[in-house]
């Protein structure tokens, strides 16, 4: 599993920060997460291949979390794209995009596709054979949903010398990969047990930007292997989270602990402070695994 | 006059060039014309101060000279800007802008104005009293405008020498500039020919992208001082030039000839050639005057 950090700076585009957007890889599927101005630019410096984007996932519709998308769907289609690729968002992205295309009078050759989100429940809105996507609803000044990204169980490992023992033909693999027990030609019944290994636990994640401290949910969140929380400012500006609907440091790392994460990362950081450490000091008082995530910044898990 | 290119690339943002945008200083006003993704980052790059933009014009409703209009006007926002805004484009701007602030639950506190163009002929869409703004009617795939900004005749310059010679009182001095005689106590009348020197010159400056080769607009643009006129390709692209109405270098330079223009600026230039140089060099061989617009340059007349 592979997270591209674009973008993870609050409010608006600076010369050195760029606002909200990701690129999840996961069980060798890729995802665009949130898509603010500049995003395409981005996308490049990081060398993302532009044709590997078919699905984007849309928070909510505040600027820095959108506003670049009008413009990649744009230049995908100068770039004579031919996939098919999906958004998903809040009611409203649709007609905002569509608006758009139609005054420019440059609709798409490529197949373009909305799922407009308008529920309140956490709810699946992609599933693949390899991946299954769930929205987290988040509380924020407008309606906004997190994502949560969860590998589908793989199937067992082949152990290769005990199926060579008890020669096992080939077209068998699969089946044994699925789990199944074999019966051999002489009658004998091989549990599946011992002709495998246990495969790679399912990896998952947690995208929640922008949201106030939200003890709801946890549940939906609980054991994820990495967490990206928003921390838009630290405890000493509480009253602008309360206000502005954000969290602090402190609230993420709060949420990271009781929904028992493995990993937490940091973003969507107020510019207002001198150095995005702050955000790892005040969140490690609280949750021991913390890293920070950054423009531009790959992490593996 | 100053001129500031924050981008002069056809099509897509990338890495190190930027679509369409600009700003015009001229007898103390400044104008943004066009807003490309990434203009506002753009603007703190080139140190252009956020709240001396009051007034945007928008040539025409491609992506490449737009999409960064709703990031600026969110931002101007966010830094709590109190001056009432203009912007000027084609029918439907507002329609495009104002569903986005619906939907993001984001409308200015500042004044927001619309001026919405539909017209096929030069009209004065801005004046007060130091400039004057005309629509220069284009040949392109949608409704596009050029601009024309010019000066207006500025005030004359007092003869210090000749005023304190004829003892002329002060309060006097500003019906001087505005170019009226002046009648001494004594009775004498003192022409204000002998009071005053010429002012200097107007300015104007003309802005055409995107545009087809279109020889209707050389009435309009006759004898500016300076030309901005967009060269998306080079003579041997003239067929590209010719389906996606585009001009080339050639054809830029065959306009600002005809109509006896004293500096045309090349800009909008395709990424696919290897040097920027070699549109000038096409140009230079009908108008000798060129000069090359890129992304970040400062050009004074």
């Amino acid at each position: 599993m592979q997270l591209t950090i674009l973008g993870c700076y609050a409010a608006t585009p600076r010369t050195f920060t760029n606002p909200t957007s990701q690129v999840l890889e996961i069980n060798n599927r890729l995802f665009l997460i949130d898509c603010g101005e500049g995003t395409q630019v981005q996308l490049r410096k990081n060398k993302v291949k532009f044709s590997a984007i078919n699905h984007i996932f849309i928070s909510h519709l505040h600027g820095d979390h959108f506003y670049g998308l009008i413009g990649l769907i744009s230049t995908f289609n100068l770039l004579s794209r031919n996939n098919p690729l999906t958004v998903y968002g809040p009611v409203g992205i649709k007609e905002i995009i569509k608006l758009q295309l139609k005054l420019s009078n440059s609709w798409p050759q490529y197949d373009l596709q909305f799922v407009e989100l308008s529920s309140n429940q956490s709810e699946v809105i992609f599933e693949d054979d390899k991946v299954l996507v769930k929205t987290i609803p988040l509380k924020h000044r407008v309606y906004t949903n997190g994502f949560l990204f969860q590998e589908k169980t793989k199937e067992r490992k082949l152990n290769i010398d005990k199926v060579q023992e008890y020669e096992v033909e080939k077209c068998y693999y699969q089946n044994i990969k699925n789990g199944k027990d074999i019966t051999l030609e002489d009658g004998r019944i091989i549990a599946n047990a011992e002709l495998t290994f246990d495969p790679p636990s399912p990896k998952s994640y947690a995208f929640c930007s922008d949201t106030m401290y939200n003890e709801s949910i946890i549940p939906i969140i609980n054991e994820v292997d990495v967490l990206y929380h928003e921390t838009t400012f630290l405890d000493s500006e509480e009253h602008l989270a309360e206000k502005t609907m954000h969290s602090t440091a402190k609230e993420a790392a709060r949420i990271a602990k009781q929904a028992n994460v493995k990993q937490l990362v940091l973003g969507h950081y107020s510019t207002r402070y001198d150095s995005i450490e702050l955000f790892k000091q005040e969140a490690q008082t609280v949750f021991e695994n913390v890293l920070l995530a950054d423009d531009g910044a790959e992490f593996q898990f």
